[in-house]
């Protein structure tokens, strides 16, 4: 497993992780570069959805996807990463689960369509699509500090709009359709 | 997470899985349907594989993706299910992680990709496939009453034959690139 | 070839398509249902593309995409439809060339960087998807009567604006990155 | 237009390409570099095909599918490049449509599925994984100097054999299923 090991400067241990069926899969979508209070935010997020028990699922890079991870890892949480390159060994380090789909920005689709809900965390092109693919199929956003794309026909927001870390995670648990 | 909710008539408890950047992820291969001494195979296999420590990735359905995820399972093993479809709840019942790529029979790709080697297992043309796009990809493939390809210019045989679960779990050990 | 002949119900006659190196690739999205108004709108962007040379890619399916392949196709032009699905059989009937890439929503992604340059006309979230991947993906994005996005940190609009089908075409044709 | 214009080295004028909903669509298949022997097979079907007025998709790249594509534009062929890559610019000049799928291998897919019969030349793993992925999906394959795969359960071989280009086009012609 040579491309896992070569990320292997890793400073935590192995884990002891929780898994049941009634986990949700929640995705952190932002850019792959951030200013250090988007980090802050995108950590704290990522933090708050493991210590609440979720899977936190994201496109596996720098920036806004490493600090969730980052934050979920310290909380014990489970990361997947859908990578865009076939190379396992491009994940950020916090990565517990890599997965190398080789497709570019197509992984995208992967991504929300894995999670019950999205959390968009600032971000640009890549992040509108994100937002955009998880509208289209059926997947409620939660927005914090991202696009703000004003509502639909019937009054309602397209993106739903958090302020804190804490109230993106709050209103991403409530969001999820029930069974 | 309606999707995962509704494939919850789950006979397993809640899991505690130990994670570690030691863990290889193997992969198995196999068909959707197969007969009761191919699911066999694939259980024992699955089951080696988790007491190993290793992370089992497979395409999530049934037959062979379902026996090796059921023994995997039992071993308290970590199972990955990459899915054709863009709905988590095709997945087996003993998938616990499921990606819904949507992407259909191009998901054999992500799946050889993500692992670090390869077992298959029986199988038809879509087992073939994931033979193939492995060996394109650089990952070696162990088989165990599956396609036999014969050798390459240089001698060595496309596929490493195995004739037990046992065998096959070992020589994948064995096959895994050191870093 | 079933599939292309079961849609073969075409009330056009085989054509003579020029095909040279100088032709511009451009790409029209849209919803796959859409009004009247709409629908006007897209033939006539069809057409006029077709009429400038351009080779016309889109999804492939009805609505926008097929008026605009109608529109396409009565001038004379060539059509390209990147098939959700992997069944050629669900092209429009102004489809000359379909790929069946079974890969969902996925497509968009090879529909924007197959193209040069991208014309959105009204559309949801599927659209929305489009021009973020476009813009992503280095491709400027003409719109008519399609999301509005503001401006990005350097002053430059998102989506180029455009109020008529002929604008549109002059300004996709205008924007085309030159060698 | 700059991807394409940049591989604007082309000996070859603007053609008129005969386009009509009869047209089979063949992929031809085999690897991206080949030795001279088989660059005339390639050359020779790709030339056959166009005479037989069949579009050629392939993947887009060198070896057989240059070869191939050159031979299908000699004679006034439409050619379609299912390219790996996300810029066109890769294309092999005499591909006339490119289409950037960005998905690496994964784009093997979108190949077999849009053909309505596939023809294998050489070709080494890439090869094998689109006869397996074309059998998979319902198509049948030609094989001229490649994978020998024996035969199915009822007898039928994986792979029909021709030994010669004359032959593999009119089996091809033959075998593609009717309406």
């Amino acid at each position: 497993m040579p491309d896992r090991v070569s990320c292997g400067n890793l400073d935590f241990l192995p884990a002891l992780v929780q898994l049941s069926h009634k986990q949700p899969i929640i995705a952190v979508c932002g850019a792959g570069t951030c200013d250090p209070a988007t980090d802050t935010l995108a950590e704290q997020v990522g933090h708050r959805l493991a210590k609440a028990g979720a899977i936190l699922v994201c496109g596996g890079l720098g920036g806004v996807m490493e600090a969730a991870c980052r934050g979920a890892v310290a909380a014990g949480g489970l990361t997947l990463g859908i990578l865009p390159g076939s190379d396992c060994s491009a994940a950020n380090p916090y990565v517990r689960i890599p997965i190398a789909t080789g497709m570019g920005h197509a992984r995208n689709v992967i991504i929300v369509q894995t999670a019950d809900i999205v959390i968009a965390i600032s971000g640009e092109y890549g992040t509108l699509s994100e937002i955009a693919l998880a509208r289209k199929c059926g997947r409620r956003v939660i927005g914090l500090h991202t696009w703000s794309l004003g509502q639909d026909l019937h009054g309602q927001l397209h993106v739903i709009p958090a302020t804190t870390p804490d109230e993106a995670v709050i209103r991403a648990l409530e969001e999820i359709p029930k069974p």
